[in-house]
């Protein structure tokens, strides 16, 4: 691999997420050569991904291309490939089919979904976390709708109309309000034929309240908008297993659907070759203040991947953008410190809270302590999901789908692009999981 | 399949392309129903799909789903899936899992690439006709470029930096002005490390001019615009084979080459069971006057798949956007009144004209016998194309999009959404063609 040399020291940033392009930015016409890498070409605006799943909005307008962030830096350069393995004692990772070395490694690969080992799940779920996953989904979602219509057999009918969530976090509870949506202001149009009562969108919760990380006042009011919405909620309800298109529950009878959405649950997804004490609990780096892995002299981990154990965080920060982002900011600024051979500060989370949208004109938000619903948080969720998404496209037409939404309720995206052939997806899934066991047990 | 009965009459359209849409329209609020059948779930734009495969519009911008477009007409049902076959004798097809009756068939299934039985092509080279070979084409290019990057093989690294476009009418010439511009306007930022000559976009034409069917000036015009945008022409070249990214032509070196698009020809794509001799040259359905199938009563065919013969169309209508939907038209109204047992009225092909767009302010255009070039051409084709595109949210963001192009020439859309694997893809274009060719030695 060919990388000019530039600047004197070089960072080599792994995964374009929310942590390693505000790391990269921040790094930006420094005397210092970035080089950014991740297997996809584009920036996922995560917290949207739902709306791509629902038909509400285009792919392309929550992607970014990474390119197109930074290629007025003549310091940061980007190549995508896979990552295979790193190695610290000699500095350098091993990245398709070249070694690279680098002064200072990140790790920003963030999280992935985590089935628990469950068998059923893993192979036969769809699951959330980038944009391949939502459009699968979409394309899935209106496929089943489809058949529905042409299937001769009742049973096969019945599951084909029913959508199970498992997970009442965020990604969840917006999930289940977008699908409500659907089913209520546009399958009424779209699918004269099918009786309102026979589509079904139900949301399954270990716990006993939506949104269990906000204040109960909120997880209220979250479940009344659902509710009106058409979801049925499930509380202190674990599935137990899926396979043949029946949702085993640990409790009540079992589910005919050929859809179950995991959103329940991630892990991280850390890269090969990091010593195991690096790793501790749901597979995330171990970090100190300054986001520098515990025991290492110039390795971090910033992001979903990242642990760091404070007072106020025993079990580290919550896995989403904002500690991401602030993190990225702040060993952005320590590095050129540190390059320097200046003191790095400590990394602070500032909290400006939390928001979840259910529906038009439903929302909740806690913000700086203050709890807030309905059209007021549902008007700020949307300022706030606007602003940050990148460059200025993706606003306009994300704002001018919103607007369009708000009046007529109406999703002009609900395409099936590629058929989603949701028996090969499985035995891929299957010969992945069995092929991972596999290595772990040699191991 | 459960299909409420409506109207008198039932009038199946397999096939919700140009013809087949319009058709349905004219159809729409009659006391007939109306069974549009297609395997999307969309109606494809056609005539843009080449600026989805170069990243200058989204997918969701040229498609649009076929239930929105007749949601609100109570005598026209939609239903997603596979036609298998015509059973002319019984009035009826076989669709999906089921039998279905017609009392009128229109077959309105297009047409689709040509490779003229050439193994190499058809296993080996990239085609265009419908949404996802676009994205496909889109992901696939954007993809060479970041593997030019990381590859060690100097060899490769010129294949995929090249690409050709084999056949010069107007999606070849569309095409290969869009691949310029995007190699002229933005790899010259996206990619800083690729020298500008590196990048190859090779039109090859086995006659002696683009743009055959419009007039030589025009022919002229276009050819300097592709020039303009850094495109090489080869004339009375003509591909022979293409195996191992090595495309083999009639006369000069061979080129090296990872992407061939292959726009040199279609075929008629006509349905199982019709009878053998109402098929003729190019695969498509003999039709009378008022586009009935010679020799049948009941069973139409419209657009692409349907041949006319006229004095002015030895070989039928240009298989084009006009012709189709103005056939669709016309046979609505015939079916019309010969279901009140009216006299159907001949079809005669108003030729509007015809136009290709090469570049930002490079099209040409004949329009009523006015030959134009240049921006005049260009705005006409703009608005034109605007102006059919089914949808008030798809004309506006394609409008903002091409806003954005003109003032700088950017194009937010050059995202690899789901990486391509074009091995696996030859694997099976190999496969399905082994199948063709088995089934017709058994016939």
């Amino acid at each position: 691999i060919e990388i000019p040399k530039e600047g004197n020291k070089r960072v080599v940033i792994v995964g374009a997420g929310f942590a390693g392009v505000q790391l990269a930015r921040k790094l930006a016409r420094k005397d210092i050569q970035v080089l950014l890498l991740d297997r996809n070409n584009h920036h996922t605006f995560q917290p949207l991904l739902y709306q791509v799943a629902t038909a509400a909005l285009e792919p392309g307008s929550i992607a970014y291309p990474v390119r197109k962030i930074f290629n007025h830096y003549k310091n940061i350069f980007f190549r995508m490939g896979e990552v295979h393995k790193v190695i610290p004692v000699e500095n350098k990772i091993l990245f398709e089919d070249d070694e690279i070395y680098y002064d200072f490694l990140v790790i920003a690969t963030g999280a992935k979904t985590n089935f628990f080992g469950n068998e059923g799940l893993t192979v036969n779920s769809m699951s959330m976390k980038n944009v391949v996953e939502a459009i699968d989904l979409r394309n899935m979602i209106l496929q089943n709708f489809e058949e529905s219509l042409t299937t001769n057999n009742p049973e096969r009918q019945k599951a084909l109309r029913t959508i199970v969530i498992a997970g009442a976090g965020p990604t969840g509870v917006e999930l289940a309000g977008s699908l409500g949506e659907l089913k209520t202001k546009v399958f009424k149009h779209d699918y004269p034929e099918i009786p309102q009562e026979d589509i079904k969108v139900i949301l399954i919760e270990g716990g006993d309240r939506v949104l269990s990380a906000m204040h109960p006042k909120s997880s209220a009011k979250a479940k009344k908008y659902l509710e009106k919405l058409g979801v049925t909620l499930h509380f202190q309800t674990m599935v137990q297993d899926y396979r043949n298109d029946c949702i085993k529950l640990n409790k009540g009878p079992e589910i005919s659907a050929h859809t179950l959405i995991w959103t329940a649950g991630v892990t991280g997804d850390p890269i090969e070759g990091l010593k195991k004490e690096w790793i501790t609990r749901g597979n995330r780096i171990l970090v100190d203040e300054i986001n520098k892995v515990i025991g290492s002299e110039n390795i971090f981990a910033i992001g979903d991947i990242a642990c760091m154990i404070s007072e106020k965080y025993p079990n580290g920060h919550p896995q989403m953008a904002q500690p991401a982002m602030q993190q990225g900011w702040r060993l952005g600024k320590n590095l050129i410190e540190m390059i320097r051979n200046g003191k790095p500060k400590p990394f602070v989370y500032k909290d400006k809270g939390s928001m979840a949208t259910v529906g038009k004109n439903k929302a909740v938000a806690e913000i700086f302590g203050w709890k807030m619903g309905g059209f007021i948080a549902w008007l700020i969720w949307m300022f706030i999901h606007l602003m940050s998404l990148v460059g200025f496209r993706n606003r306009v037409i994300v704002l001018f789908d919103w607007i369009v939404h708000y009046f007529n309720l109406d999703r002009g995206i609900r395409l099936i692009i590629r058929p989603f052939d949701i028996h090969e997806a499985r035995r891929k899934r299957k010969r992945e999981m069995d092929k991972e066991r596999k290595e772990q047990q040699q191991q």
